[in-house]
């Protein structure tokens, strides 16, 4: 039977791989780097430079492929989403019946940790759906974006014994619960914290956290939000792309 | 000025540690190695390994000390809390002065990550409010037993684009927000899981994880809770102690 391992390789610093994911690497008879066509692909090079940081099995062949690229319609957000994940899982499914063996064990690199606001699981399920393809699935945990937020700000992320709520840019923007009083916000691509009242919450917010282009804001959100919206659109423009989280916590007497 | 480094080491398993917690570890004249007196050890020991499997520089040095007894006064949750984390930075005090010069490096080593559910940077707070105590702090994330609960169980935590609650079990039996999908639950004692409406929520529990000792089970709550709180029992009797996290994701029919 083939099997895909799925390796969390961290939040961008090359040096948040473990010790589990680097075996892992070495293990692999192939691994698949996907490219998002037209785009600047530091996150590619990323991948790229891992292999030649931490594998050092000769074996180990490394594939690259285009992704195929995700139709942008917002008032069909979950059948967008279905359509892009069924068409990456027939990629794989292509891959493997080209490049792997009946055996083989295939390595797929995701960023951050494979259970956070990351596809891949999902789009196996696909692909271990279709007729042909029995297969086995391991993961490896990886150091997520949110940890390096706290970690680069030097915070924790719940009060005493208090929750953590996780959540989207595209969630935020529908409203906030009443009894959020830590929120963490990823896949915000329009500074969605700009429509929550500002004088209730402070912010932790990182951008290209981990990398040494990390940028870092934090303070009260009515006195830092024009400087993170700036920020993030000079940044965003310099680099070609920006990954971004932030945490919100509600202030005491909001 | 001192520095104090703060590790995340990951979920039990050694293999968690990061490139960058493993030259992180080498950077220390000091590591600090708690003890909680009177109980069974495994979680020094997974300390102590740790130190055996990646410590390699010579000059580092291994103090181990006995944690502060934490009162146990139910009603008075926050209170505890509060004068536990005191006593703690006093026995950090301590140390850093009998153990540590003036411009040391001094490690803890910290279960999971730093950001979540640790009491480590709030203490740490506490100890640079003392009026001699110049310091600095740096922070390494670490692979948390979530995202290990994720990987063993081979799952996302959230569903496309939807949010995850993180709480305690403490939290959970004051009752669950309405609109909270999925919810991962951490330092829960005593099967707070039981007290929900069980046929509304499919449940994703572990312990040990990250360990040879790694408990997995998964269901419907309303089958698997029964066998859950049977397993929970008779692991922690058998070992001294657990660490358990589970994923609740609401029903499609709840």
């Amino acid at each position: 039977m083939r099997k895909i391992i799925v390796i969390g390789i961290g939040a961008g610093n090359p040096d948040h791989m473990t010790v589990q994911a680097i075996a892992a690497l070495n293990r692999l008879d192939l691994i698949l780097i996907p490219r998002k066509p037209g785009q600047k692909d530091d996150l590619a090079e990323v991948r790229r430079d891992i292999c030649r940081r931490f594998l050092t099995n000769p074996e180990t062949r490394q594939i690259e492929f285009d992704l195929p690229v995700r139709a942008q319609q917002d008032d069909a957000y979950r059948q967008t989403v279905d359509d892009w994940h069924d068409a990456i899982a027939g990629a794989y499914a292509d891959l493997l019946d080209r490049e792997c063996g009946p055996a083989g064990t295939v390595g797929l690199l995701v960023w951050g940790d494979p259970s956070l606001y990351d596809s891949t699981l999902r789009i196996l399920e696909r692909l271990r759906a279709l007729p042909e393809a029995a297969l086995a699935i391991e993961v490896i945990p990886g150091v997520t974006s949110v940890q390096t937020l706290a970690a680069s700000h030097r915070i924790p992320l719940n009060t005493i014994g208090g929750p953590v709520l996780l959540t989207t840019g595209r969630r935020l923007r529908q409203g906030v619960p009443a009894d959020a009083e830590t929120i963490v916000v990823m896949l915000d691509g329009a500074c969605a914290f700009t429509t929550l009242p500002a004088a209730h919450y402070d912010i932790w917010w990182g951008a290209y956290l981990g990398m040494p282009d990390e940028i870092l804001i934090n303070g009260p959100l009515a006195e830092v939000s024009e400087r993170i919206v700036r920020t993030r659109a000079g940044a965003r423009a310099r680099h070609g792309w920006i990954m971004d989280t932030y945490m919100l916590r509600r202030r005491a007497n909001a």
